[in-house]
């Protein structure tokens, strides 16, 4: 067989790396459940038709079907495809199972997503995702609008990680503000306003003119609110400085200022009112959110999400909810690549329990298991090679202490390969100091 | 959107049994890292040539294609499978990595797997395997094989599940004994002997015949071979009373003793001899496992795998290997269809903190982040309504406390809402008792 090569978009970390993601996934977790939310996972495959009800990503489906699909069978496999993020499952879940969940919901969700698009840095074909998603039953308060940058505030900075803004925006400010200029399709003026960044003022003024029939006067104007961006509730001000009222604006700006205030309660700095952050043309109706990365905002955000009114209904009951999304493999991606996360070692193993000759096997695995008692995780020597080579053995893996058991009623002793310092111990008693018992990620 | 329905072999378990099953993903997870198997997790996909390599299981792939194929695309996408098991990814991400990796390379993966087979009880199309496997470079030590009952046995008894019997055989007993009394195709006659729990010893017997060429006296002879059960090493005599003669049986007889009473020293009662255990067609050459849950032996392993010498190679350079997987889903399955598993409650929050008027839920923020600090999972009622109904918030959910901020200097207080009592408290100070803190899973 002939060395197989890495598929494009379809990352696979090293085991060392692996032992990063897991860290970081035990975190996040940790700070989801911290909050309340409850796990959940859902299948990995959604019918088609529900996958395409977004339209726009449908470019991006991976379908899947069986190899030996029976001639007569029936379309069901046929029409499943891989979901591409872990929202529209949700909420495909949530109406499945409205009769069993209790409402608000809160639930957390870490899956893999795919998607068909062109890979590049920070852009994966199979990624990680980490989402938090509050569901509520006809209406939905807004105070877990403000709730959403608290976890993921916390949950990033719980990581050895560059700090974090969260930008946020709520749609209804846009909204409400187009409307008050005379501007009749907001979808199409927010579709323009965001891309500012990529295309910058100018274009997206004459994008305006063009896409959204926006007089010179009220592209300035689109312009001028999206230039807007405060770390607190004077964001409000500029707002109103612009001169423009509408009702759907100032519940906007209520609910944005709740948030802002809410996140600088709780973590001053964390959270920054940018106007100018529209999350393209989802499917979002309230609060939006987008998280930089110092040092690697070219990448574009780390977290985003918002709020939607109108994703699940059944018949005349709706759910909605609001929900932010972790890319964590984008994140691990991009701090990976420039070499910012490192691990004490390439195995959880903390010792190696030699072994004198292959008779004395036995009784290395009665230590081994001694020291697993204890909770220390431990190897014993695949061979029972000359010492030198069993502690190189240990070295090459980072494992930070090899256990020689007594020849002939003498004492155990375990070794620091890392000092050379080696002392008498006796398995079941002997433990490592806390800093070596799991390896650091730092 | 009309209610959305399950999809038959695609599992979902609500949030309370996705808890019970991190917890056992977390307990399998722990005792694999005690015994120093560094993480790994591959791509969901692999290339379908390499899915097919082993020829039998072609029909149960599943295979994805971009739904907007580009009409030019290469070959790239539309050849790619899902794994439908993870030892031939890491059969394959060893042969890719070989340069970097340590051998002997102890691995663990628990990854979600595909297959397009017919749905049944204990049967998906999606489910978690739990995989550990060790491979080294040319030559793989056999104390290796006698390793991989321990870590299971420890993984297995760490569950609130019954009792589990792991039974062992070896395919060079097998081999060797059907060679000893001079059949010549081992593999048919394995496939014959391996349908004994299937169709009985009568049929075995004429498939002997029929597709091994067995004569009424060396069919006799394979069927008691099969026959051979022990706890202990005692299997050996068992087999020796045969009264037949191979190298390749007494190398088989030698590893299996060795794997046996390892087992035994470790824990007595873990591992059987059994040696109607073939394991189908697979790959395996060594050592082979098999494990039976009590009460639940009509379906099927829970746990399987064995030592295999010819799944990776490149060039003059093989990697032989031993592995067993968990299969986690099968498990919970069966589990949670007999009511076997429970959770304390549907959500990890530990206190629910009242919000009295919603000027006050800044308050009940502050209480809540201050129970967070004590990692004490927390929620904020999501509504100001009257303390009965918040209460009733918390029951629903299995939430066992309820804080009640102090109004205008007066002491917060703490209820037990299953006791009723309740008593004064200073968040940040207060913590509940171990056993609240998390859900429990019995």
């Amino acid at each position: 067989m002939s060395k197989p090569t890495p598929i494009s978009g379809f990352p696979e970390w090293t085991p060392a790396q692996r032992m990063i993601e897991q860290f970081v996934l035990d975190r996040i977790r940790a700070t989801f459940e911290l909050y309340g939310f409850a796990p959940l996972e859902t299948r990995a495959v959604e019918p088609l038709d529900q996958l395409l009800r977004k339209g726009e990503t449908s470019k991006e489906v991976y379908v899947i079907r069986r190899l030996h699909e029976e001639p007569g069978a029936t379309a069901g496999d046929d029409s499943l495809g891989l979901h591409f993020d872990l929202t529209v499952p949700f909420a495909r879940y949530v109406l499945e199972n409205a009769g069993k969940l209790q409402f608000p919901f809160r639930r957390y969700q870490i899956q893999k997503v795919w998607r068909g698009e062109r890979p590049q840095e920070g852009r994966y074909r199979e990624f990680v995702q980490a989402d938090i998603d509050i569901v509520d039953r006809d209406t939905l308060a807004a105070h877990h609008e403000a709730e959403m940058p608290l976890v993921i505030g916390d949950a990033l900075r719980s990581l050895p990680i560059p700090p974090v803004t969260i930008q946020v925006n709520n749609r209804k400010i846009c909204e409400g503000f187009y409307r008050g200029i005379g501007l009749t399709d907001p979808e199409a003026t927010l579709r323009a306003v965001d891309k500012l960044d990529k295309i910058g003022p100018a274009k997206v003024a004459d994008l305006l003119a063009e896409t959204a029939g926006a007089s010179p006067a009220q592209a300035k104007a689109c312009l001028a609110l999206a230039e807007i961006s405060a770390p607190d509730a004077s964001f409000a001000d500029a707002v109103h400085a612009l001169g423009v009222t509408d009702p759907l604006l100032e519940e906007g700006i209520a609910e944005l200022v709740a948030v802002v205030q809410t996140a600088a309660a709780h973590s001053p700095g964390l959270c920054v009112a940018d106007l100018r952050i529209a999350r393209g043309l989802d499917y979002y109706t309230g609060t939006v959110y987008e998280t930089q990365l110092a040092g690697y905002e070219r990448f574009g955000s780390i977290c985003s999400g918002g709020r939607y009114d109108n994703l699940a209904s059944a018949g005349a009951v709706s759910y909605p909810g609001v929900g932010i999304s972790i890319g964590v493999t984008r994140l691990l991606g991009l701090l990976f690549g420039a070499g910012e996360l490192s691990v004490s070692r390439s195995v959880p193993t903390c010792v190696l329990v030699a072994v004198a000759n292959e008779e004395q096997r036995t009784a290395s695995n009665r230590v081994a298991e001694a020291l697993r008692r204890q909770g220390v995780p431990t190897e014993v020597s695949p061979s029972a090679a000359k010492f030198g080579k069993q502690i190189r053995y240990a070295e090459r893996r980072g494992i930070p202490y090899v256990w020689f058991p007594g020849a002939e009623g003498a004492a155990d002793e375990v070794k620091d390969i890392r000092s050379g310092t080696q002392v008498e111990a006796v398995a079941g008693q002997w433990t490592p100091p806390a800093a070596d018992r799991t390896p650091l990620v730092g």
